[in-house]
């Protein structure tokens, strides 16, 4: 069975530590992690090994490795791997630089890099995919994304996550570029902080709107927020020249009351790791086929062209006008 | 324009006084009511007189009558209308007791009778038939019907209404025989008294489960309360040999509110005045069809055969094992 | 009983004839249109005369007018009623030039003028508002507005239309400014012609989506499209600080039927005299309460401010950059 | 860990190897079936040795039985399992003789036997049982459950199964009894033969609808069949005093698309492995508990009372009337 070392045992690596030990055609063998205990702790929980990057990659035996560390680590990781001939799982996004990205693209060039961007991995959006590929409802014409987290994350996490629209809404550009089959080719963001002053002190903003449009004339909405107040919203609707599509939010449960004051449903499930379980575990899924020949499915290009449309975003808001790409 | 009279000048009465103004091909000419104040503020409502019953079946002018009065009076106004040549419209049930309404039958076989079996014209009800004879399910095996009422009527009213099984599933009674095509041959009713002891002590049941089944073995289920706690329950799931079809319940609105707690919808229409309203006015538009010379959708054989049913039932909770019909 | 004149006896002008008719404090007098047999008929379906514009501002006794004719006369119609002392309903919009109408501005300032934005009237949409003013999700952040209609409209029609955004959309600004509750300062509007290149060709568009902003920064997603395929997709989704209240679509019916495709619901109410006939009811039920003296609920303002909304959109996309107000 | 020994290498005994495989707290250690490629091969899949039943029973380090073989021999496992003193899970029913099972109980009495209704631990259940013992509804007073199976098994099956009560009905037995709080004391069944002529050959039914009722008037509708053309059927209306909760379906995905056609859903959950995936994963956990010592939630008690409640029901199907308990 392929080898497989994970970079980063924080909240996400752990999940994706479980998937590749859950995996049937991979093992995980060594957890790097500058935090020892961190790393201690979830390699002891899946039998693996703690050790020095530059040890794992040096280990002929490991065919792939996760990228799942601190933004800023995550190409410099992908260098490194893609010198040592690994199949690479990268998270998004693959830097905060679009510059940076761009100038390491050629030695990622050859790289079997599959990107973290669990959307299209997902049950309910690849359903949709599949009904628009269908022809179900004609030809694509526009999109709405809905995006809201639940919650905002600490301040000390927004003051490195590059921001909402490298943070967050670089989900929603994959998304939109996997769903509208040609790329974007004009941005223009609205955002505003009206969760949290905070955030906006530390130069963020918590809520957004944007419009992407492509060249045949196909526009796209997408509604961000770092916070909901209800739950993890995370809908799409295509509409096509005979109708419309909509992947719809997944609740906790079929439960439903009827009582004097009407009806209630459950929630929406609250945690992207509850929403994206399926999701996160096809993706390393996927990472199992790249690791035995497969192309990936995202690569290197979606990461740079998402990157784009987040700092296109980005600029727009700054400037107060459209971007063109 | 024909001209009709109404027999009951109560809260039904003033349903179909309403319905027939408002009907282009009906005029509403004569209200009576032994409770003079009542007949009187009906009449002035809608231009009409105030008259004895025996004036307006004598009025040549007359055409059709709606029997809306005490339920104890509807069998002698009826045969008094058919006597008299006019087209009625009578309220369910015909009457309370079914072997004097059997008596009757020779006397109302000529008579152009409307049943107020409202359900037979409520557009909800009416798609599902329509579904069901258009094939989309298949060949219709069974039916759960629910029926449970907002909140229990008067004891007052408990006390005349016949009974659970004459006042309210009788609806149910007719509308399974209405979809079903064949008659029930056997039922069996469970009944309690869940929701008030008054009802009890008025020796009347408040809650029952019934079971119809037919010659050729389709089954019928049939829930009943006369109290609900969450609003007005009318729906019929009808099951096929290749699928299902659901009539569900009407909401007040659209709108769905998501909050910390879940998602909340608006109340199902709580009053049978609103929930069947469309009802209500279809039927009288039906009414005016058979003023017209059209053969009555739903007639004198389909009050008997409900009523029959509807004793079966009482008979079944009384003896505890099912009736035979 | 005041008496009130229509001018228009087209689609929309037979309506408010019905509902004046239908409306127990109003009565129809005068149908006003220069196509004689159209006029002719409304006016007899209703009891009602046909005169000249003039005659009809010069009875005394017409309390009311209805300007329901082709947008180019609206604005002429409003001045000339207003100057006669009448209350007016006006349809929207009250004029495809901004400047023309801010011109009558001061003529119209003193006047009982009501203006056709039936949204505000709807009950879906009040129960929605009602929601948002209950404090049930908060504090108001975010609109999301779908309005697509069903199918585009005759050529023809297009080329008189004003375009997308003041024929349609205006509907869509007067609600954004409604539920916003402040003034958006900022539009931006990306726009494709994808349904019909005889749009195009007419110098119009058929889909569009548009981004408004207010000083505070709350944020409004408007998608226009002129052709769903599926029916007449009309919701709002207000996203508060505490949550979100959506408007649903209105269903022709509640029928739900399970087969082995899967599950198959009514289709949404296609026309949009059906979906918004509460609300042309009920607004005219407002403008028998205004020419009784109340104030309008939306009015000269209004018109003005959703009218200037349409023009900047338009602007923004003839610019490619957003509009500032 | 502790040691689990399997009895039963078909379908549903490797779905227990896998959740048992899956589980932190518990190992697989031996298969037990007379058909020895199917054992070798489950039994290789999880690293598990063939071994006969009396070498499993002797052997001190096992700690608990799954019993999963063909239903005749449930019985006669258990007791050995409970000579032996190991912790059984024992699939349903029991047996499919009540007398028998009644004649073993004693020497069953102190085993720590947990039975395999598998419905007690779905967690759509389980949200509505715990929706009811909140209060949200009041006081629970009926109860509608529909059961239908999306298709009928072979005719091979069928012979075999007990028929539909002992074998289908058995599991909304449970779930009546596990959700009304008191035992019913009465049954009535109506059945046909609907669906497969075949299935009555066998001298069974495919469909039935059953009554039940319990001392203080509390009444259960089941409706089951063995086909239902569109998916698999599991849903529970609990109606209370103050309200109704309602278990729904589960469906393949949350999405919806709308055409010409109106809106289409994705279908149920189609088969009762997908369905139930949760609840045989957690009952699993739950016997990993009792092997523990924790005392089972469902055992020997409700095993009895289930199937006497299935005889009851064939027998009011064969007699035509109800049966009192």
């Amino acid at each position: 069975m392929p080898a497989v070392a994970l970079f980063g045992a924080g909240r996400i690596g752990a999940i994706h530590a479980a998937n590749v030990a859950a995996h049937s055609d991979l093992t995980l063998t060594y957890v790097v992690d500058p935090v020892a205990p961190a790393a201690e702790r979830l390699a002891a929980a899946h039998g693996a090994r703690v050790a020095a990057a530059g040890d794992v990659l040096a280990d002929a035996d490991v065919a792939g490795v996760i990228i799942a560390s601190s933004t800023d680590t995550h190409l410099e990781h992908c260098l490194n791997a893609a010198a040592a001939g690994k199949a690479i799982f990268c998270e998004k996004p693959i830097d905060l630089g679009l510059a940076r990205a761009r100038a390491a693209a050629p030695a990622l060039a050859l790289a079997r890099l599959l990107l973290g961007f669990n959307r299209r991995f997902d049950p309910q959006f690849q359903a949709l995919k599949a009904q628009l590929d269908s022809g179900a409802v004609g030809k694509l014409e526009t999109l709405n994304i809905v995006s809201h987290d639940p919650a905002p994350p600490s301040i000390d996490y927004v003051k490195v996550s590059g921001g909402l629209f490298r943070d967050m809404a670089i989900h929603d550009f994959d998304t939109a570029r996997w769903l509208l089959g040609e790329p974007p080719t004009e941005v223009f963001a609205a955002a505003s902080c009206l969760v949290d002053p905070a955030i906006g002190a530390a130069d963020d903003v918590d809520t957004a709107k944007i419009l992407l449009r492509t060249a045949s004339g196909k526009l796209c909405l997408i509604s961000n927020s770092r916070r909901s107040g209800y739950g993890y919203d995370q809908r799409i609707e295509a509409f096509g020249s005979t109708g419309m599509v909509r992947a719809g939010n997944v609740t906790e449960s079929a439960l439903a009351t009827w009582s004097e004051a009407g009806a209630a449903a459950d929630r929406f499930q609250n945690f992207f790791l509850d929403r994206y379980a399926d999701a996160y575990r096809l993706e390393m899924g996927h990472f199992a086929e790249v690791i035995a020949g497969a192309a990936p499915r995202v690569g290197l290009a979606d990461a740079l062209a998402a990157l784009e449309l987040a700092e296109a975003a980005q600029a727009s808001v700054r400037s107060g006008g459209p971007v063109r790409l």
